[in-house]
């Protein structure tokens, strides 16, 4: 494999996957493709769907990928609705749901799916906790809200280079690039 | 037409359209078949995309419908999430959110999408604000927290005849008997 596409209109998305693959002689390209996301509780059945519509359009491998916040006192909202709770709502929203809220349990979920001869998955999962304020100007989305069990920090509090140790999207980039390594899911 | 297939797994909507196509000389019949719903923003759009699914797969008249509620002050959240949305935070976490909010203008949307020898679809609104408080246990959903401007009361306060004199799904569905009556849209 020479190149590889991910499909992504997502800047920040595609930094980190750029940062995770770059060791490996494959170039990234990114891809903007409309595709139709289903409205599911599940990633894996989102981005499966997104695969298939994608791949018979599409002939080189690529790959694209889904995640969500999961917050245990809500039910899991916004869960993979996530993009467009945070286009409407924001974080602002999110806070004030969890006023008063003692439980602040969450966690972050990333898949990514990838299309070479046939359809893969990877998963990563990042526990945490949702902060009481917003903190931080780096990463996007709920990064500002959300503290991982690895840190005290929130995600908008750390670089890239950091995040990229440890966060579910890394998990599972780290999961296809071991797979693109070794040819073994 | 003898029989018309209404595509839903949710007992009140089946409820409100028996009612408003009963004079009519056709069998409605309530379906159970799940179709994709794609996350997009505009309701009718999502209802096409269903529409078209389940044209491939199933041949008798049918038709299925989709709503959301929209509220002003939260960028139109819920809007085409709002069962997700119902399921995960529900009434409470719309309250919450606005709490202290003064600006309390809302609005049900309601797109009917029709199969007959091609597709064809109806909308409805129903314009209103939402309550300070849960009010009434009649209907389903947001109902218990809207109050359209019809009335000083919830659509959880009203019973379903009267709620079918103007809610947003009685207009779509208004406009698909129309149709139906005459053969004009």
């Amino acid at each position: 494999m020479e190149e590889l596409y991910f499909i992504t209109s997502n800047k920040g998305k595609f930094k980190e996957a750029e940062a995770k693959i770059k060791h490996l002689d494959i170039e990234l390209i990114q891809l903007r493709l409309d595709y139709p996301e289903i409205q599911a509780s599940d990633l894996k059945e989102i981005a499966l769907y997104g695969l298939d519509f994608c791949s018979e359009r599409f002939k080189s491998p690529f790959f694209l990928e889904d995640s969500g916040l999961f917050i245990d006192e809500l039910n899991s909202f916004p869960g993979p609705y996530s993009r467009y709770v945070q286009e409407t709502i924001g974080n602002d929203g999110i806070l004030k749901l969890l006023l008063g809220v003692i439980n602040r349990r969450a966690y972050f979920k990333s898949v990514v799916a990838l299309y070479d001869k046939g359809p893969h998955t990877f998963e990563g999962i990042s526990m945490g906790k949702i902060s009481n304020e917003i903190r931080g100007k780096e990463g996007f989305g709920f990064d500002p809200i959300f503290i991982p069990l690895e840190s005290s920090k929130t995600f908008g509090e750390i670089s890239t280079e950091e995040k990229n140790k440890y966060s579910h999207r890394a998990k599972a980039l780290d999961a296809m690039v071991k797979y693109l390594e070794n040819g073994v899911e």
